[in-house]
């Protein structure tokens, strides 16, 4: 594969720069007959969009989907979905001179080496805006998943140091960071806005939670649950580090810690994070994944041009401060995507 | 693809069991024409194989590989190439009794919900063996990656709470728990001895350090470098996280100091770990993995039959108190697997 | 892969139904900075669409193609083409009580036994209009060929028993049926205008040629170019054999007559049609199809409803006669993907 | 993938050379808990080998097969099935000057020009050898096609312009040439034996009846099963040719004598040879190849030296003067392959 297809019975296909004439996925592998219309799909795509809140940013894409194929009455045929969103509010202005000057922390400098040429405005196919043809193809996913009983939350749990001490899941959709802990939100909220007004922007760490899957998920040995969980969170371009279960702090715990007992009840403890030799043991499978600052800052920083001269940049523009909140529904799609395929693969085995 | 096979344009596929009759590896994608013999691989799974230290498992494996295939006069033929290992030191007596208990830690009772069937003798196909097909795979790139100039080191950073503080690349693989540090080294041997006399076991963190990487590799959007190192690592058994660069420690820092600024030199820092928009900088690409504590420990511990009868497990038989060490040769066999890859993918998109 | 891919370094993706919103094609793997533009293909896409001449269907399809990504001020950027055509002729009233009847020689009935449900409109996703995204996708790969002097050229070469007597590939876009005998393609037409007019339809076959290839195409021992191309062959709807060089009169071949010689220019004759162990000679690679009669006639048949019962059937609307001269397009397009695939595939080998 | 894997789900990868220490194959895929042992694979290990009667080659090959993975207590696990055979009767010497001039017919030629190196060895990868490697594989398909009451014959159809008149399924096993008439079997083996005391070879047509196939089997667009049944059959060295059902013959008959009518029993004919659409219609799969004459033959033919000097060549060693018979099982191999890989694809798109 070329690179831009993800996934092996259930899989999508992405396409689109931030600021070409639309972006899109095509959704191989769909189980026909399932109900789904494009006002499910919408219900991700607006938890995605910019302009949600105070702390995002105020640029306004259009992320109204279109589903173009595969459905008939109501009903997907199990042909490709093609799911398109038009870009319209391109400023093509506001990226005057980026053709000439490495931006720190963006892919211009890498995409040039790779390719021998690049689509400067707003990124390309580096975009975040790449991300709304993911959750377009995770909302197809979800929807099977509901079907076999998974349900699939991501939640911001730290930013900028500030940590959830709390667990609560009602609170996720009702504050502006999409953390679990209502009382950290504020505190993240004020200190992202504080980050804001000085044109800089902040980290943070995600966590995603699986619930309902069925014991038995994952191919050893290299297409194990967790690696291509870990492939998918990696996939996404601020993600800098996945952990799952105990995660890092197992470099610290005992083997007589770590291991998860078993009862009549099952799984004693869960430091597995609900897999075990790559295959989901029926327990939830929780992982959390490091998120990056957003690149883009008006902060002045040094930077080269294509012919290597020493510039001083600011990167001028409508950008998020902190991504994790929108982040979120992008981590949750991949982790649909994933898991609906690998209940595909478990039914091939024994088909 | 059914999971035992990685890679896209250079690919190896992994077959057999613990305690079967052999282990081996198809390597596919081989330039042609390279000199290759079997001391060159045998000199990486030499630095895989049990017994190598006091602090590895005393059982002896039979790592001695033959190539069966896709060699002729000395030179790759750009045919597959097999490579064989025979299993001889099996003792399917001390298995007793592992038909019926789940051991904590392990895949036993994954594979069994997976499969409906489970070979539990050694952990059949989830046993630490397979790796070592791995590593004569990887062996195979890293042959190649050396006529590129492309280097690859992994080393123990941590285990148990004791932390390298230098990096002394010339120690690594002079002490027995290959660490960067030969201070740390000295206390680390120390604690997983101690670990070892009471039957438990302890977890780390080995990082990788690839240099010379042309920049370029790694294919949006899905394929991007890092994805696919951390879909090779969390492929690894006991691997529970990956980090790139500044990794989790971004969730706390600012955009103004994560970004990575550049001047006519290159670039003024490498918090990125070396891939930017999942495509390599020409930077060195360094990651963390977090490694558990072996799970088979002779600590009692609470587990159930298949029958969901509880019972208490000691997992007897010979293991490893810390896998760090030798998990070593299996991380740069994964990392060299994937640059190979990425090289003919790249060599394609020009082509 | 789900099945709506073709192709491994250079791959397709191809979505939509002929009466649904749009049919199209994601073009993945395409080398960086080559110079495309719409026009280009759609000069194509106008050999391959309906109403070109008295012998095709005189439905109007709109063909007219856009690009909507992976492009950038007239070049292209490595990252993935969507070529997008919409649907506009849309007659879902010529379709009443399809949704009941299996029409003979379409694939009304196997949609139905694979999905459980199926979009009747015009045969949906079996429908001759998706060959027009391929055909889009053909052109990328053809102009990326043509820089590297290969040339592809099909033409019919019998039709319902009359045959080409001779080779002139001047004629072969100046007569209505593509044939490349002038005299021969006279006979065709009036024969196709005959049968169309009693409602009936007939088969033919096409030869494919391509010039220019170097050796060593072709990939042992499963993705041999031969039998990529015979997969790309069988996967158009109405094609029902490939043959190559001597092909089928092989069977009556000595192994003396069969081999073809050297001397110090090359080969002596192609009875191996340019291909030998699956990888390209240097010579002309030289195939056949055998294209079915087109399945829609108006002409009675004996068919059965869904329910079972037996039914007389006239399949209305407006159809092609002879499919030969529209598929010819199509043969090149599928022609031109399998071999800038292996162009790719040669270069990672030795990238 | 590099070319030496086939199938999606059900997935085999070959090894090895002809006169290098084994080849053998990796079965990714099987569904675990199936009953299996090496006798059920030696079976069609015997149909294929050398040596089987006064039609074949004399030479011995050693094809006793060895399971060294992926069983348990007689069961299949799961996991990678690998089976081995090694080489033993090499006669290096018999291939002395090879490696300075083409065998017409041969693909030493080719290899040469695509590896720019060759292992002369015999034809090396590209012989024949390499099949026994497929039927091991194919033979795991059979046996879980007859849990499914899927049936695959093939046999003989013509040789050297003797045909076949009737269709006598009992007979096949029971001729040296593997006919489905038992006259024309006599005919055949004369005129084979003829030649062979000349020194030449012949070709022949070779027909393949899947029968028990459930419908709905294929997936649009590009993996039809047809597409994908012809991919494996001209992946297999000497077969220059395929057709569906009517075949080449179509292309003389009109639509109203193509299209298969439906009554209440099922469809009137089978024109179409079992596949609608890409679609199994539930009808016989027939398909036949056409097969060349073996391209080793003592008769002098005109070649040329690596250095393009102009030789007479006389392939000596031990051939087959018509490789029909033998090459039966490994068509039906490859069909098994393709069919079970359909039936998972199939489980895994309503799973």
């Amino acid at each position: 594969m070329a690179g831009s297809s993800f996934g092996d019975r259930f899989k999508i296909t992405t396409f689109g720069e931030s600021h070409g004439v639309s972006v899109g996925v095509i959704v191989d592998g769909v189980t026909p007959g399932v109900e789904l219309d494009e006002a499910y799909i919408q219900v991700q795509m607006d938890r995605r969009k910019p302009g949600q809140s105070a702390v995002t940013t105020p640029r306004k894409e259009y992320d109204t989907i279109r589903i173009v194929s595969g459905m008939f009455e109501g009903l997907t045929t199990g042909t490709p979905l093609c799911i398109l969103l038009d870009n319209k509010d391109m400023r093509p202005s506001a990226y005057d001179g980026m053709d000439e000057t490495f931006r720190p922390g963006h892919a211009d400098y890498t995409y040039l080496k790779k390719y021998g040429i690049r689509d400067h405005r707003g990124s390309g196919r580096a975009s975040g805006r790449e991300t709304a043809a993911r959750v377009a193809g995770g909302a197809v996913a979800r929807k099977l998943l509901e079907g076999r009983g998974v349900e699939i939350v991501a939640y911001t749990k730290e930013i900028g140091g500030i940590v959830c001490r709390t667990y609560q899941p009602e609170t996720i959709e009702k504050n502006n960071v999409r953390a679990c802990d209502p009382e950290a939100a504020v505190w993240m909220e004020d200190y992202i806005k504080t980050l804001a007004s000085k044109g800089d922007s902040v980290g943070g760490i995600v966590e995603c939670r699986i619930s309902g899957a069925m014991a038995g998920l994952g191919e050893p040995v290299f297409d194990k649950l967790d690696a291509d969980l870990a492939k998918a969170m990696l996939s996404i371009g601020a993600v800098k580090g996945i952990e799952f279960g105990a995660g890092f702090s197992s470099a610290g715990m005992l083997g007589s810690e770590h291991n998860d007992g078993m009862n009549a009840d099952g799984f004693t403890s869960n430091h597995a994070g609900g897999i075990l030799g790559g295959i989901s043991t029926g327990a939830d499978i929780v992982f959390r994944v490091a998120v990056k600052p957003t690149s883009s800052i008006s902060v002045p920083q040094q930077t080269v041009t294509v012919d290597g001269e020493e510039r001083e940049i600011r990167t001028e523009g409508r950008h998020d401060p902190c991504i994790c909140p929108r982040i979120v529904p992008v981590i949750e799609a991949m982790a649909c995507l994933v898991l609906e395929d690998h209940y595909k693969r478990q039914a091939a085995l024994h088909g």
